[in-house]
C-alpha cells in the first residue's frame, strides 16, 4: 500500500496534476462527523496560490465528495474526494519535458516509472497533489477542534526573515486560522513578502522553516517502536513536497545542549501535570506528555527557477541548459502551511482512534 | 502492527530492560543469505557500552537465533533473535520507581499502560531494545554490502565539537566501521570525549548530531507518496530512543538558501548521471537519485542525570526530586551510531525488495 | 486500512449504491501496463444486468480513470477509477428504509454505523460496488494475461442444477470469457435460467456455487503464514456480496476421504513436476504448486425478495413485515462470477508483485 | 509483513520444526490483561498428541514469555513467546529428506526458497509452529470470557462419523472446554477414534470438519469491504495446516436454498434483536448481527502417510517412492481444533480492537 497513510484513519493519494482529477479516499472517518463545506472552500484557499508571490496559475479547487457522506454528515464508509484539474496549459511544460528540472522529481520519476511517467506539470509530483491532503484535512480538522485539540502552523523563518516564537498557544494558533500568509509577527510577514520578490524578480526562489504547535491533545498518546509520534509524524510531512527535515522540539538544537538543560521537569499543580520547559516537543518516548506538540519542518526553495541551470536530457543523456518558464512559485512556504496542519490532524486522528476505537472521534 | 516497520521485510521488536530476554523477528529476508555470528558480534561490540563514556552496565549481548537459520543461511522464514537480560540490577532503580525521570518515557508509560508498565531500568522504553535492531542489522548490512550499498555513520557533533564532514564517502564509510567512537577526524573524537567526561564529572549528560551516508544505491527507489526514502528512513530513525530531529542533505539550512544554490544540477559523463552537488541528500521526489543518501539525526542529552532535577511522583501526583544513580550513560551519540546504521539498511532493503521482489537480495 | 486490501499491489473500493460514484483506487500496478478501455467495457457487461434473470436497474457502467494512466499506458501512480450512479431510483427504498431486509446488511449497518448510514439502495453494501473491483480486474486480467496467466470461473451449480466439471482448463476457460451466463454445459445453463425465473415468479431468490481455475500460475507464490494463497483469495473473495464458503481442490470433500486417495502424488515428466489429481487445488502449504488454482464460492440466494418476510423496523425496534419492492435480481450468482475473476488476479497480481517486484507485471 | 496478522492486536509466527524454538509475538494486547500460565498450558495440552490417534513425538510445550508481562499482567508491550524444541529425531526424516510428501509443502517449499528451506519434520510447514497460536490464544481467549465473549470448536465430522448439531450454544461451549477429543455426542467421538485407528492400521490418514461457535459477540463488529469478519476470520484459518475450506452458517448449503428459506428473519423481544434462524451465521454484510458466529472448517486427512505414494526426488527431479516412517497423525482433526479456537479468539479481539480501541479489552 505504497500511496496509502495511516493505521485506522489512513488517506490514499492520487492524481497528477495535468491529469483527470487529483483526489484523495479517506477511509476509517468514524460515522456522524458534520461534514462543512464551507470550511473545505476555506481551508483550500489558504493553499491555493494568491498575489505576486505565488504562481500565476488560477486553481479553482472545486472538489467533488463522491462517496461517504450523506446529509451532511460522514456515514461512516471511506470518503472519495475529486478535484478536477481545469487550469492546465501543458504546452508551458513541452518544450522542457525532457530536460530533468534540477532537485525536482523528473529525473527520478522518468527511472523509477521507465519512461511511462506522465510528465506533465510534474505529474504525481506535483504540489497540486497536497489539495487533496487539505480536502481531507478540512474534515477531520473541524472534527480533532470538536475534542478540544488544536493545529497551528506558523512560518518561523523564510527568505532569512524570522517569526517570533509561538507565545500563547491558544491564542497564536485562533490568530493563525485566518491568516493566508501565516506568521505571529506582522511586519515579519512584510519583510518576508519582499524578500520573495526580490527572489522572484531574480528568477530565483526561497526556502523557510514552518513550526506546528498541537494542543489539547491528552497524554499518553503514540506507540514506543516504530509507531512513535515522531515517527508517524515525519512519515506522512516528508510525503509534503519540499520538506526535507523534521524536527520536534528542541531538535537539532539538542546537540547543543546538557542534559540537565535540555531536559524537561514535571511539576504537578492542582492534579494536572506539566513541565516547567517543553523541549521535548510534548513527546517523550514517542508518546504524548500533555505539553504542546511542538515540531518544525525545513521547507527547500522551490526547485522550478527562471534562472539558467546546467542539467541533462534524461532521454538522450545529454547535457544540457534549463531555464523554466512555466507557472511557478518563488516560495510555497507560505502555501505549504496549511498542508502540514492537515497532515498532522489526519496523523493525530490516526493515533487517537488506535486509542479509543474507530467511533470516539464522531462522539 | 504497532511494534513492527517494513513492508516487504519487516522487523518487529520486543523486550524490556530487566525481562527475560529483548529480541526481535526479521521478516520477509529471502532465503540463502550467508548469517556470520562473528559479524553480529562485532556489531553488538560496537554498540555495547565501554569505558568511562558509557553506563558501567556490562552487556554481554550473547544472541540466540531460534528460527530461519540453518546451515549457516536464513531459510526465508522469519529469523527470531533473543538478546537474554543478565546483568539487570533492579535495586538501582527501586528507590525511583514511582518518581518520573524528567524527559524520559516514564511518566508517559505509566499514563499509557495504566500503571500496568514494567519500570524496571526503562522497561521496553530502554535503550537496551536497540540491541536486536543491531543484530538484525548484523544480517542485513552484509547482504547490502554484498549488493554494492554501503553505509557508514559518523558523530557529525558531540558535546560542542564537529567532526569533518564526509570527504571520500567510501574511504570515510570503510574507515568508520572498525570505530567505536566513530569520527572521522581523530583529533576531535578525543576532544568529544574530553568535554563527555567532564559532563559526566558535573552529574550531567550532553547530546549530538549523526551523519549518515548510505552509497551503492540504485536511483528510482521510494515511493512518491507516502513512502517516501526521507519518510521511511525518518519513520524507523525516531524509533531510535533520544533522536528528535531528522534531515536529509542540507535539511534545515534550506531555510537561508535560494533556489539557484539550493538546487543540485545534474551533468551525465559516460553514461551515467550526477549532480554537481548534493544538497538533496541524494533522493529527489522521495526517490533515490543515485547520489549518497545524506541524513542527519540530533541526538537529545540522555535524559537520566546524576544532577538532582525536579519532578513529580507520578504515582502519588506529588512534587518532588531526583537524582539517578543507576548506572547510565552520560552520552548516547557514539553508542547509537551503529542502531542508526542498521536501522538505515532495514529501511533501504524494504525499499529495494518492494522493487525487486522477495528473493533479490540473496541473489 | 479498511477498505484496502493487498500488500504491493492494493484496492481501496468506496462508493454507495445512490451517492454521486461508486470507485477504487488501484495502487502499486508498474508503469507501463496497456490500458485497454474496451476490455474494461467489455468486462462491466459481463456483470451488468441483462435480461429478465437480473434486475431491471440499468446501469450504464461509464467509467472515468482520474489518474494513473497516460497516453493509454499505466504510469505507475495510483489509478483512480469512478463510475458515476445515474439510474438511481431512491423512491423505491423510501417505504422500507427503516426496515431490515432479512440477511441483508440494512441492520448491520445502522448498529455499526449509529443510525448514520446511507440507507438509499443498499449504500456501502449494495452488489453495485463491485463494479468497481470489475474495472480495476479489467487492467489486471490483461496484464496477468500477458504473463501466460488465465483465470475463469464457471456457475458450477445454481438454483439445483449443476454444470459439468472442468476438463481441459484452458479451453474451458477461453470459452467461457465471452459467455454472459457462463456454464460449460449449454444444456444447464437453460436449465438454471429456467429455474431463476421460476424463483422471480415465486417473489423469490436463489443461490449457487461458482468455481474457479487460475492456469498458468508458476509455483512458489504464497507465503506460509499467515498469507498463505488460501488466505489471501479468500479474505478476498468474501468480501464480495453473498458469498459464504470458500474451498480449495476438494475442499469440504476432503472430510470424507483417506490420505492415500485424498494426496496428489508428484511425478516429473521433461523436468517439469506434475501431480496425478489436484485435490489440492495446486497449493501445498499456502504456495502455488504449479497445478491449477481451483477453488470454490458458495454464493447464497440474494437476500432481497419480493415474498413478504418477517423483520424489525430498526429505528423504533417494532417487529414488522417486508416485502421488497425496489428492483432486484432473483439470483446474483452469474454477475458475481466476473467480479470473482476480477478479485482473484488481483490477489494474484500482489502476490506475484511480492515476489517479482513492483515492475515485473510491466516487463 | 508476510508471518503477521492483525491490525491493532496482530500476531507473528516463527520457527521451524526442528531448529531451536518455534513461537510468536503478540503485539497490541493492552496492559493490564491477567496472564494465567496454568490456563495456557491447559490449552497447550489439548493441542499436544496423545494416545494411539496421535503421533508419538512427545512434545513437553515448555513455554518462556519474554517480554510483555511482568507481575503477573501483560504491560502492553509486544509479547515474546517461545516453545524449545526438544524431542526432535530429525534422522527419521533424513531419508526421505529429498522426497516430497505428497500434499504437503516439502515441493513447494523448496521452489519458494530455492533449496535453502530446513526440510527437518517439515520445518516452518509443520503443524508444530501452531502451538506458538495456542500460547498466544491462552491470554487472548481469557481475556474474550472476562467480556461475555466464548468460543467453543467440535468435531463435527471425522473419518465418516457426524458429531450432532450445537444444540444450546452456552453449555455445548463449555462441555467443549475440557475435552481433548471434543465431540458433542460421546458415542460418535468413540466411533471416530475408532475408524482413526482403523485409518491408522492401514497406514492411512482421515480429515474431518470442524465446527465453531462464538457467542456474546455484540452486533456492529467487522468491515464491509474488505476486512468483514468472514475474510478476517479465513484468511486466519487458511494458516492452520490442513483446512482448505472455510464456510460461514449455512455456507455450500446456500447453494440448494431460495432465499424465503435462507433469509434469517428479525424479531425484537424485550428491546433486544434477534433472528428465528441463524443461515448467516451471526454476519450479515461482513458485520456481527449479534447471533452466533459460526464456522466450518474442512481438514484434510494428515498428507504424511505410512503407505507407500508415488512422487518425485525434487532435487534430482526423478520419480520415486515413498512411505513415510517418521511419527505422524493418522488424523489431526482433533489436535486442530484448539488451534482453530484460538485463531478465532485473535481474529475477534483484533476486531473489537479496532472498534473500541486497544485499552478496552482490559478494562
Amino acid at each position: 500500500m505504497k500511496n496509502t497513510f495511516g493505521n485506522n484513519i489512513s488517506i490514499t493519494l492520487f492524481g497528477e496534476s495535468h491529469g483527470r482529477s487529483v483526489g484523495c479516499v479517506l477511509d476509517g472517518v468514524p460515522a456522524g462527523i458534520p461534514v462543512d463545506y464551507d470550511n473545505i472552500i476555506r481551508l483550500l484557499a489558504l493553499r491555493r496560490p494568491e498575489g505576486a508571490i505565488s504562481t500565476a496559475r488560477s486553481e479553482k479547487d472545486e472538489f467533488l465528495i463522491h462517496s461517504g457522506v450523506f446529509n451532511g454528515f460522514t456515514v461512516g464508509t471511506p470518503i472519495c474526494i475529486t478535484i478536477p484539474n481545469n487550469d492546465t496549459r501543458s504546452s508551458d511544460y513541452e518544450n522542457i519535458s525532457r530536460l530533468a528540472r534540477p532537485s525536482h522529481a523528473d529525473y527520478t520519476a522518468h527511472i523509477k516509472y521507465r519512461g511511462y511517467e506522465d510528465p506533465r506539470g510534474g505529474g504525481h509530483f506535483s504540489g497540486r497533489i497536497t489539495v487533496a491532503l487539505v480536502a481531507a484535512g478540512g474534515i477531520i480538522l473541524p472534527a480533532l477542534n470538536r475534542k478540544g485539540i488544536k493545529i497551528g502552523t506558523h512560518i518561523a523563518s523564510c527568505a532569512g526573515v524570522k517569526d517570533r516564537e509561538f507565545d500563547n498557544y491558544e491564542n497564536d494558533i485562533d490568530s493563525l486560522a485566518s491568516l493566508s500568509f501565516a506568521v505571529l509577527d506582522n511586519d515579519k510577514a512584510n519583510e518576508m513578502q519582499s524578500n520573495i520578490l526580490k527572489a522572484k524578480e531574480d528568477l530565483d526562489s526561497v526556502g523557510g522553516i514552518l513550526e506546528t504547535a498541537i494542543i489539547g491533545l491528552e497524554s499518553g498518546v503514540g506507540e514506543p517502536w516504530f509507531d512513535t509520534l515522531e515517527g508517524m509524524l515525519s512519515h506522512a510531512l516528508f510525503s509534503v513536497p519540499a520538506v526535507k527535515g523534521v524536527e520536534f522540539g528542541a531538535g537539532f538544537k539538542f546537540a547543543e545542549m546538557r542534559g540537565s538543560s535540555a531536559n524537561d521537569s514535571f511539576y504537578t499543580e492542582s492534579g494536572c501535570v506539566h513541565t516547567f520547559t517543553n523541549n521535548s516537543g510534548g513527546i517523550n518516548g514517542g508518546i504524548s506528555n500533555g505539553m504542546p506538540i511542538v515540531l518544525r519542518c525545513a521547507v527547500r526553495p522551490t526547485p522550478t527557477i527562471g534562472k539558467e541551470q546546467n542539467t541533462i536530457d534524461y532521454v538522450n543523456l545529454e547535457n544540457a541548459k534549463i531555464s523554466a518558464r512555466g507557472r511557478h512559485d518563488p516560495c510555497i512556504v507560505h502555501r505549504a502551511r496549511i498542508v502540514v496542519d492537515c497532515v498532522c490532524a489526519l496523523v493525530i486522528a490516526d493515533a487517537l482512534a488506535s486509542k479509543h476505537g474507530t467511533d470516539w472521534l464522531a462522539l
